[in-house]
């Protein structure tokens, strides 16, 4: 047996594990991506076997055993694998590596480390699951100050100070996006392609501050009576929900933008709109980075 | 044959013909209700065969062959009977029985004359249909000044100056308040009773201002903390969607409901804490009264 740390040991595999999807990446020391795996087991679809799950993930990836395995997102939710207690926003984003949670069940083949979400409590109640991974990432790539969005089904609109999370504030607006095109009234009307004017007049809309009750008929109201080609609904209501975000944040500055090329573009669009200057940061980068701070903790 | 008016025709039929359900009222000159039928027959049910759907109604109420038959509603939309085009908002509400198109069918027995819809066009483009019938009657009925807000799936807010319609606000309450109940992240929590001190902080949270898109995840984001119990999200939802509409409105004085017991009810514990007093009319009892308006224009 090798008295020093087996290389082994310095590679660490993490798991963005959300509520549909699931997202494995390998990394080494450094943060360098050796391998990675996407599939559809969510929380939702291996809540009846986490373990099992885990366990089958591995496999595919044939991960060395002592490899150590961290987990975000869901997994850690009372609907996941185990209910981690959340931290207080007030806990620094550095101090994550320090939290994790360990569940050690046998069935599932070796221990799997948690990242706890933050809440915010008092008056503006506010939880998350998975971005402070992401964040964690982006303070270790030196960007410790400023306002982050990370848009998807609940956008979160974070405000950090020397690393330390501010305030959050979650938009469930991918969501509602979902709803409203599979149900009720404006789904009829929401099949259009992208159209940048519609969503920019979306943007104004959402600037007069009206409820999103009201403007979202408003939808309606614009295409029954011919003021709005049915065509541009979807991407008009787009512009509803992704400016009230900015609407709501104020003029926040400096605004960095974790997402997807097209959700980055789509952000930057409503940024440009509202004057205010949108940096990007690719997801990947910044949850292998965090996976490498995470990594810097675990003892060979 | 009398050379006077037959007797009959001093009667009306009046169908309030909405979307999902449809209600007749048989009434007098006075616009004393004779009889009244409802069912679901509404404008998604009718639509393979309004002029079916029509007769049958007609033939269930053994309404006499000479009593005209006027419809209000979404029958007169562009997916009901006939697309009849919506009114301008500065028409006055007496005028809508000089107003009626007259849909004569072959298959339908009988005419039947479609009481038009109003739209609001410029910045703030809204609709209505049906709604316009109820506020002649409450004009009937003395209520010529006033805000009137009319709840339901689109729940409607009018300001009514001297019979004219000035503003009409629509907010999508109770159809969000039903799809949010049926998908999504708050469907499963959404299964409490009615709980007045959650329906209160829900009008609260409405007032501090931020989108809906927002303070709804608050609501997740309470029950997973522990800050608030899963059984008073549904009435903290409910609050929230009410209370958007109170503030969007601010002071609206004098104001007056027209909707069912239940619904008055809500609304008016609403007004009470925004400070506003709010005055109760029976939907049945203005929209008989519209009817006696219409009659009186219909000639014999």
């Amino acid at each position: 047996m090798d008295t020093c740390a087996p290389t082994s040991t310095r590679r660490l595999l993490g798991i963005d594990w959300g509520t549909s999807n699931r997202r494995a990446y390998l990394v080494d020391a450094a943060g360098t991506r050796l391998a990675e795996r996407a599939d559809d087991q969510g929380m939702l679809a291996a809540r009846p076997d986490f373990a099992g799950s885990f366990a089958r993930l591995l496999a595919a990836m044939d991960v060395d055993a002592d490899v150590p395995v961290v987990a975000s997102g869901m997994v850690g939710s009372a609907q996941g694998w185990r209910d981690i207690p959340y931290l207080d926003i007030g806990v620094p984003l550095e101090a994550l590596p320090d939290c994790l949670v360990c569940i050690d069940d046998p069935r599932a083949g070796r221990p799997c480390l948690i990242v706890p979400g933050y809440a915010q409590r008092g008056a503006h109640v506010d939880v998350m699951r998975g971005e402070e991974t992401q964040l964690l990432g982006a303070v270790a790539l030196g960007r410790r100050d400023g306002w982050f969005v990370l848009p998807g089904t609940h956008s979160k609109w974070v405000l950090v100070e020397d690393g330390i999370m501010r305030r959050i504030a979650t938009f469930m607006t991918g969501e509602l996006f979902a709803t409203l095109s599979a149900h009720g009234t404006l789904a009829p009307l929401m099949t259009g392609d992208d159209d940048d004017a519609a969503f920019v007049a979306g943007l104004d809309e959402a600037r007069l501050g009206a409820p999103l009750s009201n403007a979202l008929f408003g939808v309606r109201a614009r295409v029954v009576t011919g003021a709005m080609p049915a065509a541009q609904a979807r991407s008009f209501v787009s512009g509803l929900l992704v400016g009230a975000e900015f609407v709501a944040a104020g003029r926040a500055a400096p605004l960095t933008c974790i997402g997807s090329p097209a959700l980055q573009a789509r952000y930057a669009r409503a940024a440009g709109h509202f004057g205010v200057t949108l940096a990007g940061l690719d997801p990947d980068r910044v949850y292998c980075a965090a996976l490498a701070r995470f990594l810097d903790r675990i003892p060979s």
